[in-house]
């Protein structure tokens, strides 16, 4: 059997269990996005790795090495945020084929500084490999979190509200606009210019949300948090799995921006379809029981700007996972996810 | 200009400028090989990342993969064990071909495990991605240190010894064995088998220092450590313009095994070249003041079991490095290190 066989998620977990196990000073381990580790401080450490393959994540082609770097970095920030957590170290290993020009790491070790700027981080170190193979970025990024603080995909019970922050399907809208577009999409009068490079920038520069997650994790009110990387569908997916309960989502409350809207219309698909399933947009999607849930929004909004919107409601495992179409109708939610770049013409 | 004329180091440094700068907590930062991170704790964090590159330092079809994700930790687990440390948790990213069979992964994650628990490190996290390119495993591993004893390539002076664990060469050696020999090597009885079999495992598994590492380190007597990956020529010119210091070392102090100087006749060439350039031998080389380094050298010897040999005298920058042939000529000390895996016929 090839891993080409078995699906990502089941490789992963068939080599989790192989190294997996119990450790004093392991909080939370192998399985997770962000290991938990007890380092003797006041605070926990946080550890999170994460690759970029071309040809899987992205295409040189297709990105800029500056936005690049800053994306490599940011999934990973995100990855933090979404625990509660505040970045502050990173590990950068870089595989490069002999033709890459040394302007091209430059600028992409420019775009990383830039992120690692914004986001307070330090890089520490790293490793160049040559390669015979595609360009890939490996980022190892620690952070920190005050074990009072710190959230995860369980912990969620039913009649929690699910919350989002910011708008989904932005960086899905971005990738169909971006790789092999259909007519409809394919001329540059398709879109206005403000709402076509407002998709690309959210698809190749995504800023996570890393102020949102602080806010939320130090309010005490939420019970569970991820960072919407792979779809709505699949990380609110992993939420369930985690802990134990089922999920009712309302197609028309996913907060969907106008440019998703125009290129759904475009594409003759349900904007939700691209806001469910799109992947990459990096918000984040936390849960809050249901006397909490608005203040909890309300707080986030009015301390970082930025818009939260309840998107469903945690049901009991039994009651499965469930979408509310537009029309009324009930439909199991299936984790359909944008996984990687290069795959999703 | 591509990053295949400016050399790994080149490139390093062009990159580590572009990240670099001064951060609060960061102790050691970017151009180690390990970074000293302070995390609050009484102890100081290491973090270091290394990539094995299918093609590149390893070839799929000489090495089984369960030797493989042992010897991809033990690169790692040998920078933390040159700082005096003791490593504590990984984290492991693997980028993988469709086509690799799901025991292949399976093996290797054994290897990694094995590796581990030898080490006293528990793996905490990781990322598997699907590459179209070659099987890439890299390795973030994370240490402690106490303050006191941390050692660097820095503080080494004038008039230190310069001392080795074990013996140097045989990584080399066993290289020329398994790739491509020449008809000397080739045939099955040219070497009796264990030391054959004792050469192939010190390039194939090689066992980091750890113990070793750490009795220098809280031994309090040594100045400066690292380990050797590249070749003692190269590594001990690391140490040299870290410290800022020169360096000479005699070819006939190198420790060196039967096995080793067998191959060397069968290659015609002096046992001390294979010592001096070859690399991934990772066994320690480190500097004490003279009146200490004997007393240390037993130390080490006398809690571990390994010998300790005295090679060389530290020398002040302006003499340069230096080495002493057998024949008492002294000659520049050139860094010719086995870097890659591949590249060394």
């Amino acid at each position: 059997m090839k891993v080409g066989d078995v699906g990502e998620f089941g490789l992963i977990a068939r080599l989790a269990r192989l190294v997996g196990g119990e450790h004093p000073d392991v909080v939370v381990g192998i399985g997770d996005d962000v290991a938990v580790l007890d380092v003797g401080g006041p605070e926990w450490l946080l550890a999170t790795v994460d690759a970029q393959v071309e040809g899987v994540h992205f295409l040189r082609q297709l990105i800029a090495p500056r936005q690049l770097g800053r994306r490599a970095l940011a999934v990973n920030v995100s990855d933090i945020a979404a625990a509660g957590g505040r970045p502050t170290f990173a590990l950068v290993s870089l595989s490069l084929p002999n033709d890459v020009e040394v302007q091209w790491a430059e600028a992409l070790y420019r775009g990383l500084r830039a992120e690692a700027d914004r986001a307070g981080v330090a890089v520490v170190g790293g490793n160049v490999a040559r390669s015979p193979g595609p360009v890939l970025i490996d980022i190892t990024l620690l952070g920190r979190v005050r074990p009072e603080h710190l959230l995860r995909r369980t912990g969620t019970r039913p009649g929690d509200v699910v919350l989002v922050t910011g708008t989904l399907g932005d960086a899905a809208a971005g990738l169909r606009l971006l790789l092999d577009p259909p007519p409809a999409l394919a001329s540059p009068q398709a879109l206005p210019p403000v709402e076509r490079d407002a998709l690309l920038k959210r698809l190749l520069t995504p800023t996570p949300r890393l102020a949102e997650g602080q806010v939320v994790a130090r309010s005490g009110m939420a019970t569970a948090m991820i960072d919407i990387s792979d779809g709505l569908s699949s990380d609110v997916g992993h939420i369930c799995a985690a802990s134990h309960v089922g999920v009712r989502l309302w197609a028309e409350r996913l907060p969907i921006s106008e440019g998703t809207r125009h290129v759904a219309r475009l594409l003759e698909v349900p904007p939700w379809e691209l806001a469910l399933a799109g992947g990459e947009d990096y918000e984040l999607c936390f849960t809050a029981p249901r006397e909490a849930a608005e203040a909890l929004a309300a707080r986030v909004t009015a301390e970082t700007g930025t818009q939260v919107t309840p998107v469903g409601e945690v049901l009991p495992a039994g009651a499965g996972r469930r979408l509310v179409t537009p029309d009324g109708q009930e439909v199991p939610l299936e984790p359909r996810g944008w996984q990687h770049f290069a795959q999703n013409p």
